[in-house]
């Protein structure tokens, strides 16, 4: 097969070769359960104390801060529903923003059938959510605030640290689905004043199954999955090694590579963003052009189906998506798009692009070279286009 | 490092070289997600309908009947706050028994503080339930009963299936923990007359990371993580390929061998109780004695602790467990133990030996020649012991 070039980092990111090593002995030989006390657990447990620090120290966090997940859903689920439920007695209010993963919609949804009252948040055209608007919002009965570090379709980066100020001036906790960040530009949980954060490996080169809600001391949170006294009795269930060691190892070399991995990407970023514009008509650039993901390029291609280009690029070996693969199949167009005044035909012709730490600036002189004419051609078939 | 003798295959199972083998290519090379609509993204789906019917046929299920968790524990409690949530308007009475596993019985204090009731079935001396118990505890308020198919501890294999025709004639879904059967004898769902049932890989020779829940069609179920529309939307978040390749092969493997293995570790089970009764006075088998997990092994011992006998165990590097290892931790008799009517004496003076298909009658004659000593020399040094 020809070389693939994924232009899709978003859906998944190939495990770095030094994460796939580490994980290698708890495949069969290491296959101890580290809640056991005799020495197979034990030797497990001891890895799982090291993946804990290490990725307690690419957040700034404490390793007994950061609980396991099993994926960036999870920790998001696990935010909403455990502190809904843990602080019920103190209100039944919950603040999220209108471009938040459908893993944070759809539990704030959930919560609402069970009599939790939600307030969405709307954005800007590019997508900023306003710390005014949170804090207009706030009532006594506020408490929980989600909202994400960067949106993961757009690449718009919040204005975390304002509203985690206003969240602590108003003693409300604070939850930021940080999936679409963490191992990518760097994140500070003191610094962002937040009281939670998700995060998953898959984002950062790390395994599938390895994920994890960073959960201040002393914040107050139930359990999603009730049961053993695994993760200080905050998540029950045998821990995915494994995937923990990939992760803690991946998120060693974040942390090393960060600023070079920032500086590649972002590069590439702005050449692409650059030639599309240069080279295509009638293409919109959604997100924020400053406050953005260094890998990410999001643009709606007018008269033409976004699919439809995929289908053409997907035949040259080159692959992007068409929004998150969390709700592809569900062929509609994206929440996050509409949320910021897209139309709904330019939100079908939207085409996302995530960058990565294997792309090359040949790949993007090769988009630059196959993308044009793709364009053209469907849009010389398409009845809504005249040049 | 000396060979271990593991006789504790509860807490974890070494994964069998097949497993790893078909995880192998899934660690680096197909990396794809499986919700995305590219190439590498169809791969993976591929594989994941593949391990869907692999699992689906070791428990006689439609591959579209099985949804795929990260562990027993998150089975069960999708299982109890999916049904409990679902069917609120139906009802807010939930049966289940006194010995299940902590997940399920920690999902049901959850529940019961957001205003659900729960029955809690006493089991009788060998922890079995009767079926007539479940029936007279069901009101028009029963939305659900959980009771296990076997219990983890003392091995007792519940009467599901009587459980099943009263569940279903009295229209109450009915959901078993099986993750101590799945994989080690036959389970048939349909047999069982079960709406739900849970089962993990880690118990069949597979990967830590996977597990599931068996949902049959049309079962009135709420996701316990939303957002995407992963698993049929009935459970987001990025699948662990990994880990559910493996698990996949698992349990077709178990599938082929399970007779093999039945007779294995039963006839092994057999040697060691009959050689510990006539080894050892003052011991007492816990859990029933037919009807009984074939690799289940559960001894209290009078007058000394369960955990200095591990203790000399394991400087014979052989391996054993005073529980379940999700309590472990929680040093506390076990409520399983406490449930059967054992004394807080004798629960606390209590071994569990897990047999597994890498154990040899060797192993088991190491035993019996090692342990008679050590029960000895510690009851010696106890004040209790009057010989």
């Amino acid at each position: 097969m020809d070389r693939i070039i994924n232009f899709d980092h978003l859906s998944a990111t190939q495990p770095l070769s030094e994460v796939v090593e580490s994980m290698m002995p708890f495949m069969r030989d290491n296959y101890g359960n580290p809640s056991s006390m005799h020495m197979l657990g034990q030797q497990a447990k001891a890895a799982l104390d090291n993946a804990r620090e290490q990725v307690a120290t690419l957040i700034n966090a404490d390793p007994e801060e950061i609980i396991f997940t099993a994926s960036g859903s999870e920790s998001n689920n696990f935010a909403l529903k455990g502190v809904a439920f843990g602080n019920r007695k103190k209100g039944d209010h919950i603040i999220v923003s209108a471009i938040e993963h459908f893993s944070v919609l759809q539990a704030a949804k959930s919560l609402e059938k069970l009599g939790y009252q939600v307030t969405q948040i709307p954005v800007d055209k590019d997508g900023l959510v306003d710390p005014d608007d949170v804090k207009k919002a706030i009532t006594d009965k506020t408490i929980l605030i989600s909202i994400m570090h960067a949106n993961h379709e757009i690449g718009t980066i919040e204005p975390i640290e304002a509203i985690g100020k206003i969240a602590q001036e108003k003693e409300v906790l604070f939850h930021t689905d940080a999936v679409a960040t963490v191992g990518i530009i760097p994140v500070d949980v003191k610094k962002l004043n937040v009281d939670f954060l998700s995060f998953a490996a898959p984002t950062f080169y790390g395994p599938k199954g390895a994920a994890g809600l960073y959960i201040r001391k002393r914040a107050r949170i139930n359990p999603l999955i009730d049961g053993g006294t695994q993760e200080g009795g905050r998540r029950a269930g045998t821990e995915n090694m494994m995937s923990i060691v990939g992760m803690g190892m991946a998120a060693e070399i974040a942390a090393n590579e960060m600023d070079k991995r920032i500086a590649h990407v972002q590069a590439l970023r702005d050449i692409m963003i650059k030639t599309i514009e240069e080279k295509i008509d009638h293409v919109y650039l959604h997100g924020n052009r400053t406050q953005r993901l260094p890998n990410n390029v999001n643009f709606g291609f007018e008269f033409i189906e976004g699919e439809s280009i995929l289908l053409f690029l997907g035949m040259q070996n080159i692959i992007a998506s068409s929004g998150s693969a969390c709700t592809s199949k569900a062929l509609k167009a994206s929440h996050v798009l509409l949320a910021i005044g897209v139309s709904h035909a330019i939100a079908n012709g939207t085409i996302l692009f995530t960058l990565g730490i294997d792309n090359s600036v040949d790949d993007v002189n090769l988009l630059a070279e196959k993308l044009p004419p793709i364009v053209e051609r469907l849009r010389a078939m398409s009845p809504l286009y005249k040049k």
